[in-house]
């Protein structure tokens, strides 16, 4: 192929970037230069001419954000990161890509890498983080700005490539864009035709532009990705002027641009190019520098990004001055949330209860907790992929998020799972303090996962309201009825899972999640009604685990339940007590907090030297045995539900205080 | 709203449909009437006027293929299956409406009830079920078909909802539906307006006609759904005269058309009518008939389905007669796989291994058996969500399933895992004997989980081909490394989940999951190399757990290990044995499989005298303990991976022969 050479300060910026990454993939034998090397001018075009950004400091508030979403391509990302002068990737740090311990690693990490806004690399994901990103910062600028004084007011750019376009998440979340209207989110499409199974054309021929337009997106297409960078350029700025829509920019690349023999194949995609192959390609774009030497004038040029940014963010600086001394109310709520202060007394009115008071499903407790932290705590945000009276997730008074109502907090995500998740996470990433939840039924957390996984990767404070957590849900059966979800989610590193046993554990359950903002939690909650309990409080949840009913001193046999469990557990325990046996009623709202407690606060509920143990969870018994060891068992379900009422659903399985009790004495 | 009485034979057929939702919805007071009530003009339109099946035989080959991806609508599909004569819906199993161990649950379960092609409910799968279902028939069609005899003719039908629209599951398939033009597949849209969350213009403003056009499918829209049933049965033609396009029908509907007061509401969604509106219904409707009372001229026109349907089966038994004597080894080949046989001598080439062999990545096993058994398996037919080459799931030789090409049986999913997933679920669900396998990185199984938890519920036996299966895939990082996914694979029912070790144990694992035709099975397998076993046979994987290397007698400590850290448990049994320890190696690369065995068995193997016991595992620890109990212990991670060369990460993270042996001795 013919390609463009070295001749101006623009395609020696480009080449800069495609050297940096080729290098730097070539020295890992690892990596994906195919993206960098047909990206580097799109980049360059939104990264020099536009992306607002101060280099000196990532985490400025009102900086353009910008998501990788194609994220195996992540040496663009480190290149423009060092190129426009961060601290956080030297040229040292490039030369350790993908070495222990780096900051380069494989994929874009957030918490790795200053400057890297969200960790990529699961595609399709991305984009939808960036419509969570746009939907923060549309939210944000209706609740602060004012007509003279504009505090929030950024773009969110993406690179998305074929492979985001092709799952699923990313038309969830791109048809939720359209409907919100986000004119704020533009993406460029790097259009190159080759995944890794080869030509798009074995798979991929839909027309995604067409696709986009009807989401309600605003599209344009440049036909030379490879060397309009004016172009690119215009057409980002045609997208910035279309303020009532997202819009997506297909740029036509040839990935791997400039390499002789690989360009435009899917052998460019994902291993390095060789030595041999580099020299070529060195010669083809007229590149006269060495291994990870990037000339004086290119840094010159690039590094002006510092002087813009440093500009940029005085002028907000002013800005925010301003708005302090003419809004000082609102100045110092916009702060505290950036400061990630949370309100005092935003727990103030989480309810307590005592056994006398009513029983109600953990769903309804839950909703009371939202409607009580509510209107404390303004910057919890969020709703459900519609099933808003199923999950309770709406708080009263509170209206749609939606185009032209952004203020508004109540999030309809559709019938969306994973994009709303992806969603979630965008909105934790936007790092202004909102406090995002979303709720389905605990079975569709399936549906989810890739998403959830990335909330506790990134360490995203994101609470998941999911309902219906058991056979107990009854009619809607097998397909609806959550079996080893439990299992699925507790085995995810950094994820807090709890399932709460009654009023006083949800009010605690939420204390948990709220104050937890690095760290994602589920809430798995009951479509039915269960007994409130004397010996609950908010407060112990924070152990994860805790005696709820004592036995006198060390107890022969111990019942350990969660949930809708525990008032069964409680029930067995009385007809055990009754007939003489000494037994202690261990409540585990969640497994995670309590392994995290010290030795003997573990020991204290759960003595070593007390072996007769019984689990009672209505969910797998996958993962129970760390406490029942080779002498406990579990009251658990290892097969799918039926359909059938939530009651006798329970009875047939076992869920019975005979079956409990049974099961109990045969321990011995 | 004005009503269409109940005047004609058309309108007493389809108020049939409607009265026996309301009636049955009302008496289990749970369900879903808005459904059935909106869609019973275009589903007596499908089923009466075009639909090919015979109620006498719902397992007849050549069916038209029928899919509610709006699964909660069930009491549509049991209505239909009453009403055209299936044996398997009854009145009274309508009267037993998701009642325990009825056979009409809550949501449709292919394998509760005749005539329910596949299970539905989560929403989004089925459209995506339904592509697979005509990607078999358009498959077999080219297999065996003759330019005189077609065996293979049938279409696909599917009733989708908004809902069903807004799951990124059904846009990744209808893309690779359109990509593949498969012109046999015909969706109708129940257009209504209405989800849980009220009005879809909450959430879900797009264009889905353009989209789908966008797609490459062939789109039309009928306005009226409510009574132009001519107009639904000619757009439905028009479909099927387009036959290189899949077609997408949206129909204008109200949901819970006939009641006056909840119609067009979200509130006859998901909830029973109730008494008093069902009578009101009933008056509008202009219905004179009882509860559960279905007029006798409505059975006998509906009935004519099982006359149709038995004189379509002939005329199919004529030609199959026909094929035989003309094409005997066609059609002995044809019967042989629609037995569900598999062919003698299948996996008469899968090889074997001693450990002088050369140790390879279990993948590369893998892609050996496959190309071991694809020759003499041609239901065998399958691929990867572009990763072909990382995942070697090609055969040699085959080419890929394309449009004109459909004979050919390798899969290019594209980046589209669920759909993949759900498409596997399809071809399975066809019931012609097809083998489907797909791959992607075991990580990514996070994204497909929803159907994968089909594949298991709906006794599919889907081969997963999972590769890269621990932080031994190195560089690319923590968002591809899994540490908790064997677990989440693990917890479900019915799924086998199968780890090899070596080259035997990978022949193994695909003797098992072959030979389980109503099981899934995931093999998780490895990027990089492991030896050969000396103790390892294929024959051996079917007990799930072995002893590998056995002690002299009853061994003080058992080493369990799975994959890639064998190798590394007999390395350090090796040199605890020189240090005199009495050690056993158990390879334990199917717990499922294990725990079937009986209990002489597995105590043969896991002396449940011997506590000291320690599992290694490139994976979390979570339900391990199930053999370790309180007094052994596991090497594995807890926590998520890092981007470095594969062996470093297995280093840092304690998977060295030192580690493992200091494990070990710490146990006394």
């Amino acid at each position: 192929m013919v390609v463009a050479p070295t001749t101006s300060i623009d395609t020696l910026c480009v080449n800069s970037i495609r050297f940096l990454a080729i290098d730097a993939i070539n020295k890992s034998n690892s990596g994906h230069p195919g993206l960098p090397m047909g990206c580097a001018p799109m980049a360059y075009a939104l990264w020099d001419k536009i992306l607002r950004h101060n280099p000196r400091n990532p985490k400025w508030f009102n900086r353009d954000r910008f998501v990788l979403s194609a994220g195996h391509g992540c040496m663009l990302l480190y290149a423009l990161l060092h190129l426009t002068g961060y601290d956080s990737v030297t040229l040292d740090d490039i030369k350790q890509f993908r070495q222990w311990g780096s900051r380069t690693p494989g994929h874009p990490e957030t918490f790795e890498t200053a400057g890297v806004e969200v960790t990529t690399g699961p595609l399709g994901q991305g984009i939808a983080n960036a419509v969570g990103l746009a939907m923060a910062e549309a939210h944000l600028a209706a609740k602060f700005n004012k007509s003279d004084v504009k505090l929030v007011d950024h773009y969110t750019y993406v690179i998305m490539g074929d492979g985001c376009h092709q799952e699923g998440v990313s038309g969830e979340a791109a048809s939720l864009a359209g409907h919100l209207g986000l004119g704020k989110l533009i993406a460029l499409y790097d259009d190159n035709h080759i995944t890794i199974d080869g030509n798009t054309n074995v798979s991929f021929t839909e027309d995604v532009l067409k696709r986009y337009e009807a989401y309600g997106w605003h599209v344009q297409h440049v036909a030379d990705g490879n060397t309009d960078i004016d172009g690119i350029a215009r057409a980002i700025e045609a997208a910035k002027a279309v303020t009532d829509k997202p819009s997506l920019i297909k740029v036509t690349t040839t990935i791997g641009y400039g390499s002789p023999n690989k360009a435009d194949t899917a052998g460019v995609h994902g291993a390095a190019l060789g030595a041999e192959e580099a020299a070529l390609t060195r010669e083809a774009l007229g590149w006269t520098f060495g291994a990870f030497e990037v000339p004086q004038d290119a840094y010159d040029h690039w590094r002006q990004a510092v002087s813009r940014g440093e500009a940029a963010e005085a002028v907000w600086n002013g800005a925010l001055a301003d708005y302090r001394a003419k809004y000082p109310a609102e100045a110092a709520e916009f702060e505290r949330r950036l400061r990630g202060e949370l309100p005092s007394g935003w727990d103030a009115n989480l309810p307590g209860y005592s056994a006398d008071d009513k029983g109600l499903a953990t769903r309804q407790h839950s909703y009371n907790c939202l409607n009580a932290i509510g209107p404390n705590l303004p910057e919890l945000i969020g709703g459900s992929a519609d099933l808003t009276h199923s999950n309770l997730t709406d708080i009263k008074g509170e209206k749609g998020f939606q185009k032209g109502a952004e203020a508004n907090r109540y999030l309809h995500f559709g019938v969306r799972e994973h994009a709303m998740a992806s969603i979630l996470n965008g909105l934790a990433y936007h790092g202004s303090g909102l406090v995002p939840y979303g709720g389905t039924f605990l079975v569709f957390a399936g549906y989810a996962l890739g998403a959830i996984r990335l909330s506790a990767l990134s360490e995203l404070g994101v609470i998941y309201v999911f309902t219906h957590d058991s056979i107990g849900l009854g009619e809607d059966g097998p397909t609806h009825q959550p079996i080893e979800t439990l299992a699925n989610l507790r085995a995810i590193p950094n994820l807090l899972v709890i399932r709460p046993g009654d009023g006083n554990e949800t009010s605690g359950a939420y204390q948990v999640a709220v104050a937890n903002r690095k760290r994602p939690t589920v809430l798995a909650l009951s479509r039915q009604a269960m007994a409130n309990q004397a010996g609950s409080s908010p407060a112990a949840v924070a152990r994860g685990g805790y005696t709820l009913e004592d036995s006198n001193g060390t107890p022969e046999l111990i019942l350990i339940a969660s949930g809708t469990e525990l008032e069964l557990a409680t029930k067995a325990a009385a007809v055990l007590r009754g007939e003489g046996r000494n037994v202690r009623v261990v409540s585990m709202p969640c497994v995670e907090l309590f392994e995290e407690q010290d030795e003997a606060y573990r020991e204290s509920v759960l003595p070593a030297a007390v072996r007769k143990r019984l689990v009672i969870e209505a969910s797998s018994s996958f993962g129970w045995h760390k406490y029942t060891g080779f002498e406990g068992d579990t009251v658990s379900i290892d097969r799918f539900g039926a359909s059938a009422p939530g009651p006798l659903c329970l009875e047939k399985f076992g869920f019975t205080v005979d079956n409990v009790v049974a099961k109990a004495k045969a321990l011995g």
